[in-house]
């Protein structure tokens, strides 16, 4: 399956759980009730995946990116953003002077 | 473009990056220096991207979700993992029982 | 109370759980369960610091940095380092050239 | 120097900061310049305790604990909270029925 399809469905999936009702979906509770509970799901899965990178642990740092990015993508989906506008733009820096060039600007300042 | 060329190519320049000279790129000196410099920006973007979507503002949040994205595509570089592995992963999640329900039911214990 | 008799008796409560029978205390599940669990909660309580922050709310700020401050002992009596040492390498950086003057040199570098 | 001395004094010299030349001081330009700055801080500092921790680096730990404290108690001082009314919320969940318990409830919902 092409990574299109994937993060396509994935959107398709979190928007399709935006109208489920409460209970019985995760995903319906992270979009549905206070946004502060995906949110703090973020910082969760960020420390998380640091602890699996400190580890070393190849499964755990890829599951736990994968956490990382799909929580992020239902907090995208409470804006209606999708994952494709995310792509859209790491191609926009990498299209023009590259991402490399702007951000090591950036950074420096 | 579509997101397969985009996630693909992201891995292809930060691989490059592997073996640039420190001090002319950003991205080398994130895959070849001290590993918690590319955690720390973890921890930052993470927080960025929360305070965006607090905001409410569609450009910041896309921004700061590249930013997280792209930073912990670098942290896994470090270990050899593409984001192809991580797509791979979403999409194993949704192709057997899907996420939700899996989710569902680890988030509640 | 003053702030030596918060923080002594906090460290002591903390300690005291060391030994606590698991299922009975949720601290005593912190201390003596897998260590992931009392980090991610520095996560999260992280980004609800920010959260309150960034909605300038007063009681939920002073909430949130309680519950930060907490966990971030909790995690340190894993270690057997207590909050007074954190003091004491608060009250270092002052007691030298001061944190201020350090930290300018540090942060720029 | 008792932790009450140590916390008051550090609060002082943040209030202090709040009308210093911008430029010679960090805590001045954390207390003054955009909000985001010192909210990075706090997503980043917690990354770099979760690796101190991680790695079993005693130093490192109380290291960077304070620098989280520190910078919690800056972006405290932007909302006029001082340490103290932290230290005053922690003795209250323990004054009352203890932390322990309240949480307890609450961690299960």
């Amino acid at each position: 399956v092409s990574e299109e399809n994937i993060l396509g469905r994935l959107d398709d999936v979190i928007v399709s759980r935006k109208g489920a009702p409460l209970g019985e979906s995760y995903v319906a509770m992270l979009l549905q009730g206070d946004e502060s509970k995906v949110l703090k799901k973020i910082g969760e899965e960020s420390v998380e995946l640091v602890i699996a990178i400190r580890d070393k642990n190849k499964q755990s740092i890829i599951h736990e990116a994968a956490d990382l990015w799909f929580h992020s993508l239902v907090a995208l989906a409470r804006h209606n953003i999708t994952g494709q506008e995310v792509l859209n733009e790491l191609n926009r820096r990498f299209g023009v002077s590259g991402y490399e060039e702007k951000e090591s600007r950036s950074k420096n300042q």
